[in-house]
């Protein structure tokens, strides 16, 4: 779990104060920040560089893969001679996956792609802090670093992954785009209703997946919040819909969504909720909501997205996403190969 | 925050391998245990002793001192030669805090009581592990370690505080004396009405409140659960109690009650529920909730508790109450003190 947090509409300020601390003599802090925010001068002027710091725009528009994370590393090791004195990562989900594996790339050697799985990091990362500025993913909260590797999309997922401070600051959501808000946003429903009608449930799952699930409720169905509150809520939401899942798992629109991304790209938000959307003989009551709440803020998702795929990608959409065991475990019971053939889940992908 | 948790039913078996990693060569552990455990084999024999580990019943009859602290300290200190492995605290919320207290005074010089406030411990605390065997006060989570001191009641409150390690295992709550286990909830309940009306409400503090708040509800005033999801329900009630206090306040009733502990030594849990039996005019309608709660489980309450006091102590009551004033600026606002006087106040008191 990430030891240190703050909240609060301008939190975001203390950075420098929180950081501050963590510097050894000199050595740089290295900023990976979203490079949606280059031109943002608002925000860019605010990140406190000092001495040699580093500030590293990454582009967000594919999903992070291992061997991006090895780049990185290589390049912070040649340029300073040493190990930076932190991360500090500023972004989406995509920027928290990378400034999670890049720290613990700084300490253990090898690439990146030998440590996703459980539990196979055997060194401290170097300290690293994160501050989403969208809000759904869980990211921010989770011991998992979600990579694009050579053979699969999976997480790095240790007890050093976490972030050993985040700063949460709804303010920096401001002015994300509708879709992109939404898409996010459901990432965090579609991991509250996996948890909550997983066979992995337990109280400590269930009380966060039910506030996190209540909190998406009161943002995406109902007109009670102020915009400020809808904005803090979600973020909220978010960290708590994480912790959710971390001591459960995710159930089948992640599994099939992680297909998705494995073969065509498709961003993570926005593959959950294609797949989400066609769902309904798994998650019937939940899927009539999700259905209400892209009806309620006009969101328009792609259709037929496997349409234009060869057999063979077709087949290896479902090799990656049938090796997700436990997800489908979670969804399914332990007998869940019975339940879901490869032609089931053959089926679903042509219906989305 | 609590940077490692467990949570589930037998899950205090894992403490051995939990710990084991952290032992320093054959340097031992201490377990601080509550002295109720003393007769109970089946919870002392699974305690994992090794080497020269040292097992310390200690007392929760009365609410933990600073006095108390520099003893163990001191004694500890003398018999081991050195500082231990860690602190593992198996108990109520007092053992708790002794746990944490014990933990940061082997590595901090002087006296406990000047600690006592926020962020004066300067030195990171021995690795410590909190295993709670009662639900509600939340001090399996939180960053202070509440003690009675030479002059006042107060938390040491800091970064250093929390434990690293907490287990939660809902059948150790098992065989709570029925008054013990209402108070305790109570304790929980109270947290959460104090933070949901704070001033310094948040969107933090509010999310983890009202999840708390409504398992409470489902807990004392429904009958939807089993005992075993009753007890693990409550034990993450307490955890997000004191989570949504970590990041607001407590209130007037625990202001009040810590001037009783003060001078009559009554207990937290006892003291909250009486004094908040009488704030209506503050709380009124989760003290007519908290009064159906005490009905359905048939829950006596004493009374006229401060009618023995001379007025020399009620004095100090109502000075030890005043002097928190973090708590009565949440409850009262900024201006607090033109709306509790003194007068008012002991009135207050003469009515519990």
């Amino acid at each position: 779990m990430v030891p240190k947090v703050i909240f609060g509409a301008g939190s975001f300020n203390q950075l420098a104060e929180i950081i501050s601390p963590k510097r050894k003599s000199r050595v740089p802090f290295v900023f990976i920040v979203d490079d949606v925010f280059k031109k943002n001068e608002g925000l860019v002027n605010r990140i406190p560089l000092n001495f040699n710091d580093k500030l590293l725009f990454i582009s967000a528009n594919e999903e992070p893969k291992t061997t991006e994370i090895d780049t990185i590393v290589k390049d912070l090791k040649e340029e300073f001679n040493g190990i930076p004195s932190g991360i500090i990562g500023i972004g989406g989900g995509g920027i928290m996956d990378v400034a999670k594996a890049v720290s613990i790339m700084l300490t253990n050697s090898g690439k990146a792609h030998e440590y996703q799985g459980l539990d196979l990091v055997k060194k401290k990362a170097v300290y690293h802090v994160g501050v989403p500025t969208i809000s759904g993913t869980g990211a921010e909260v989770s011991r998992a670093s979600v990579l694009m590797g050579p053979t699969k999309k999976l997480g790095i997922n240790s007890d050093f992954t976490p972030f050993d401070q985040v700063i949460l600051d709804p303010e920096l959501t401001i002015g994300v785009p509708k879709n992109q808000w939404f898409y996010t946003g459901m990432d965090c429903f579609i991991h509250c209703v996996a948890s909550l009608n997983g066979t992995l449930l337990n109280a400590f799952s269930q009380s966060y997946g039910e506030k996190a699930y209540d909190l998406c409720l009161e943002i995406f169905t109902e007109d009670k919040n102020s915009d400020a509150e809808k904005r803090a809520k979600l973020m909220m939401a978010s960290w708590h819909s994480g912790m959710s899942i971390a001591y459960s798992q995710v159930g089948i629109a992640h599994a099939m969504s992680y297909g998705l991304s494995y073969v065509l790209g498709t961003k993570h938000g926005i593959g959950n909720c294609i797949v989400f959307n066609q769902l309904e003989e798994f998650y019937g009551n939940d899927v009539a909501i999700f259905k209400e709440m892209m009806a309620r803020f006009d969101i328009d998702l792609p259709q037929n997205v496997c349409a234009g795929l060869s057999e063979i990608e077709l087949n290896t959409v479902i090799d990656v996403a049938l090796g997700l065991t436990p997800l489908w475990e979670n969804a399914l019971g332990k007998d869940w190969q019975t339940l879901m053939t490869r032609d089931r889940l053959k089926n679903l992908y042509l219906k989305i």
